[in-house]
């Protein structure tokens, strides 16, 4: 049923991105050309989700690459770098983004042989541009694969009649497709079990009320909408069984970032003892942060607080702090759900172990 | 320097209200001239804060009372009871509506001496409706000088250059003015300390945002404007001092009603071993509820989730759940201040010793 959502794609040479920053007043495509479109689209949230990131980074590089002057190998060597830095630029905190770059960074250094001589350059090059585009396409249906795995995992962890929490949006408009934490509430209903979903609305950019809402409700998925700071008196009434994220990157420790507003709802189901899921591929796993102390914090823009789909809410020259991430320590994690399986506190040598047994 | 903002006021019978829905975008006042426009103001939220709702009934009453017929005592009477019923129906929770009611009816009791002949009815009532008229001014007089005592006992918590958490607005605005927790961090500042302040923008109505930040600013005292969620994870990193916010309704035990969110607050707070302080008039205590389980949580429409400023935020059809209060449990309440003096866990016994020494 997930197949109607279609977040990301590449057809014909241009990368087509479901333009998040309109739904769910409109369902409208961008169609990019050109792999300053893609970028842009990246830094402006019109796709988003640390899996869809990194797809869409992976694509645009493909797309850019197409574009590459190549009169000498050095120049395309030094273009296809420059053209990583950027997309390296746009956001800093989900790992999937700089995963996706190693990863086309690989298959270019796979595939790109620099030639002696200029006459045999193109060949050289369009073999290394088909290389490009077939990786990201590529990236894209294993996401797609890896996250029904996660599902799999997942679902059961999910009883029947399970009422989930979730924050932002962890669904098929943040990855390829099928979603990470909305990944395992697809399977737990393809599983026959009845689930109800609350959405906190999450401010300041609205990813639980235009999206999760919307893709829920194209899954025909039961849900209520709530603001954000109603989850406690939620899980104080016990109308709460788990709460279920995603997350834009994992240290090896298992500290979580994800989108601003999940640490909150860590501490508060502690409070309550409701369990509390992180579903992630592994590719969102930063295995060279020991902490999250050491994952870079996003800073967005003032105006997505000051301001509500162009509507000014606050008062004109008021300080804001705009922090687009948290982070939530390992030990209010009650679980780690990934393609390879489900990882506990304490979560190093867990997760140790996944990678281990996936390569 | 509160004096600026006047929330609301008896001017030549007539209630004059400053319409908070439109702040900050406009500084405009309602004229009511008649009760009915007093009551749709408490009902839409143009006046809110439990004791600025407690005074506007109380003026909205002796506005109405002014236009009672009275062609006989029984009359008379009836109409001012069933005018005292439509202001109790206007909103549930908040305690001082009730108060401010009660308040009115022991004023009209006092003064209304029932006529034996219509020929002395006229000038029975005419004293009657003075003497709720002065009441109302009285109400409004009292008001600010309890919140003034408030802030001074309150403020001796506050140390020179505490960071404050608020939620929601529980200022000037609130109130007939200076506020019950903006009280205290006015309070402080007066007292020379350097204060800053985070204010939540207090989804779904915006509180927060719209009215802190803006009288905040008025007053010169350094705001930062967030959103609901972001609160944790200041508290984690170590930013906030002390959580303070105002109250709506407070059980005899502590248990304390306040804007959705608080809850939450009060449970990071306590995680994170950060004082957690209720700023109110002891006209906002129920002795009557035993606890917090008895207070009733007034749900509003879903539309002030689905829309922000009349801008759609999510798909039509979704389901919400919108309880505009929740309730903390007085185990999480480091103090509650009140004019009297400042109670602590356990409350029974504390705030009963503050309502004797106040008679």
């Amino acid at each position: 049923m997930s197949a109607r959502i279609s977040t990301l794609a590449w057809q014909k040479n241009a990368v087509h991105l479901l333009d998040q920053k309109v739904l769910p007043a409109e369902v409208r495509t961008l169609i990019c050309t050109r792999y300053e479109e893609v970028l842009a689209a990246i830094k402006d949230l019109t796709v988003r989700g640390a899996p869809a990131i990194g797809v869409a980074a992976a694509m645009g590089i493909a797309l850019g690459a197409l574009a590459l002057p190549a009169d000498s190998s050095e120049e395309f060597q030094k273009g296809f770098d420059a053209l990583c830095d950027q997309f390296a630029a746009a956001r800093p905190t989900a790992r999937n983004l700089f995963w996706a770059i190693e990863r086309m960074k690989g298959c270019f250094a796979e595939n790109f042989r620099p030639a002696e001589s200029v006459g045999s350059i193109a060949g050289e090059t369009a073999k290394v541009r088909q290389a490009l585009v077939v990786e990201a396409q590529r990236m894209a249906e294993e996401d797609v694969a890896i996250n029904r795995r996660i599902g799999q995992q997942g679902q059961i962890l999910i009883r029947d009649g399970a009422r989930i929490l979730t924050h932002c949006n962890a669904g098929a408009l943040a990855t390829a497709g099928y979603g990470t934490a909305l990944g395992v509430i697809r399977a737990a209903r393809d599983a026959g079990k009845q689930i109800q979903v609350f959405a906190d609305e999450t401010r300041p950019v609205l990813q639980g009320a235009r999206l999760t809402a919307w893709e829920l409700q194209q899954e025909n998925i039961p849900v209520t909408l709530i603001t954000d700071n109603m989850a406690g008196f939620l899980m104080k009434q016990g109308r709460i069984d788990c709460v279920l994220v995603g997350a834009d990157r994992i240290a090896a420790n298992g500290d979580t970032a994800n989108k601003i507003g999940t640490y909150s709802l860590a501490v508060l189901a502690s409070a309550h003892q409701i369990p509390f899921y992180i579903a992630a591929p592994l590719s969102t796993i930063d295995r060279q942060l020991s902490s999250g102390a050491e994952i870079p914090i996003e800073e967005r823009p003032d105006e997505e607080v000051l301001a509500i789909q162009g509507v000014r809410i606050a008062p004109v020259g008021v300080a804001v702090y705009n922090p687009a991430f948290d982070v939530t320590p390992g030990c209010y994690i009650s679980a780690i759900i990934t393609e390879a399986g489900i990882a506990q506190f304490p979560y190093e040598s867990f997760l140790e172990k996944l990678f281990s047994e996936k390569s």
